[in-house]
């Protein structure tokens, strides 16, 4: 049997035929239909669908489930995309509208960020865990949670918003219209701030250089870059961001005691860069002694498809 | 069938014999054996539960389950009291010193502060609610999850220190050894500094002659009922810390969509005049416009008995 796996962004659509032993046998991406809104969306993904069980030489009846993640909210029942800005979703059926292409096969439905939760959980760095938290490093701060084994989306299906735990009360703006949240020190964006004050304060800085003397020409990689080159200016901005990450993540040890902590995103891609000096700073505003892992995501661009497709698995566990 | 629930703490030892219904139908209360160590205190426990089942008409054929909760932690097994600093107990096998005198009903060991949610989720503030979290206000900053409907130890059983979530990265020292702690804001400790803080910033205020001029008669009521009558400098204090208090229940709702944050210890006792300044200020931080209540826990000096006398029903509890 087969799962699909439907990955929607903004850009792309990528898919995914997923084997159960969760290797991606066919896969296709194609640009997001914006325009046909749902119905186009769901016809495209019919279509390709088939064209992937046909390139695999199976069909629909080995098909077990088609599972979609979207970068937005989900209703309560799982059936409706309350909102996907990027897509221009808003109040959309599109579980519905997919399952009138599918009438045999279950059809489910999930934000991405939960969704790379479960495939870490299912094929990546959770395996063997109940109780973790994935963190996504990037324009803003997403992550999903698994709890007791099971994807996790909030206690009244609001979903989980670890970009938006308080990290410093009453602190620097956020985007949500709140003050000091986690997306506010742990971004990219906030990486790349920070460089940019950085940069303007010390016109010597290799920092400046770097950047050719233009805000617009910062961003995180180019501080942790200086900062890996021992720029003194990027090396302090590169500090004080770990400072705040390491506080992210000991907030959730020491409230959920989690056995692994996974950081993903392009921040992440610094490498032990990042993570050496990271776990260090968890580990010494952890309260407990023996605390879960700290350690990159890894399922990168395949989260969305392997998270997708598993979605029927985790709607199927028992306890 | 009557479940016996235990609740030791460094001064009484209080236990209560638990109906159905969950009703205390008989109770007593003994100063805690300390210089008996476990085995007096194991005793203790195995004389006062027939007393009570002998007050009530029952005896051990009618017991189902001996709880226990102490304020302290428990290894991953349930069975060893790790550290509980009150009691003097460290590494201490209390389970197994009970169950010497009880060889046919289950024994079960908690943490008091886990116990202490699971009343509020069979008999107080949480009934039908699946998530949950309760934050007591002391001298420090304690608390308990349910999730997905059962009492939540943490993911390596650590268990969960609500008190040490991070809520001002490098902010003001807390006892843990960390910087910037939920109990470092929120505790009735924390109201009480701030409290001679500003008695001794302002000698003209209310605050300062309730307590006479003298820290030591400072403590988080003479704050509240100052800043209850208006006196500037203690509303100054009062409504930074509830902004602080909100932060934290904003952060634990972002992160765990909670149906219910309740609020317990001494500082709840302030009511209305809490917690309304409180839900406001929880609200405008939640990252969810349809969020969780923010409520009194209600289950107070019961909390313990209940909680332990519940322990089993909830070991039992499949999802």
């Amino acid at each position: 049997m087969y799962n699909v796996g439907v990955d929607i962004g903004g850009t792309n659509l990528a898919m995914g035929l997923v084997d159960e032993e969760l290797n991606i046998v066919q896969r296709v991406s194609i640009p997001f239909p914006k325009a046909g809104g749902g119905p186009e969306t769901a016809k495209q993904i019919w279509e390709k669908t088939n064209e992937l069980l046909g390139k695999a030489g199976a069909d629909i009846k080995d098909l077990e489930s088609v599972g979609v993640v979207v970068p937005g909210s989900i209703d309560a029942t799982g059936s409706i995309v309350v909102n996907a800005y990027n897509l221009g979703f808003h109040d959309e059926p599109l579980k519905e509208r997919i399952e009138a292409y599918f009438p045999d096969t279950p059809v489910l439905l999930a934000n991405d960020a939960n969704g790379a939760a479960l495939a870490e959980f299912y094929k990546g760095a959770f395996v063997g865990c109940n109780t973790a938290a994935l963190l996504t490093l990037g324009t803003g701060v997403g992550g999903g949670l698994i709890l007791g084994g099971k994807m996790f989306n909030g206690g009244m299906n609001n979903g989980v918003e670890l970009g938006h735990m308080l990290l410093v009360s009453g602190g620097k703006y956020c985007t949500c219209g709140n003050n000091g949240c986690v997306e506010a020190y742990c971004s990219a964006t906030a990486l790349k701030q920070e460089g940019i004050k950085a940069m303007q304060a010390d016109p010597d800085s290799m920092l400046n250089k770097r950047a050719g003397g233009k805000a617009e020409r910062m961003n995180a990689k180019v501080v942790i870059d200086c900062a890996r080159e021992g720029d003194e200016a990027a090396v302090k901005v590169f500090d004080e961001y770990v400072d705040y990450l390491g506080s992210a993540v000991a907030c959730m040890i020491n409230l959920l005691d989690c056995e692994c902590v996974a950081i993903g995103g392009g921040v992440s891609a610094a490498g032990e860069f990042l993570f050496a000096p990271l776990r260090q700073n968890v580990h010494k505003k952890s309260f407990f002694e023996n605390h879960g892992r700290v350690v990159p995501a890894v399922m990168g661009n395949d989260a969305g498809i392997i998270g997708a497709a598993m979605l029927k698995r985790d709607q199927d566990k028992k306890l």
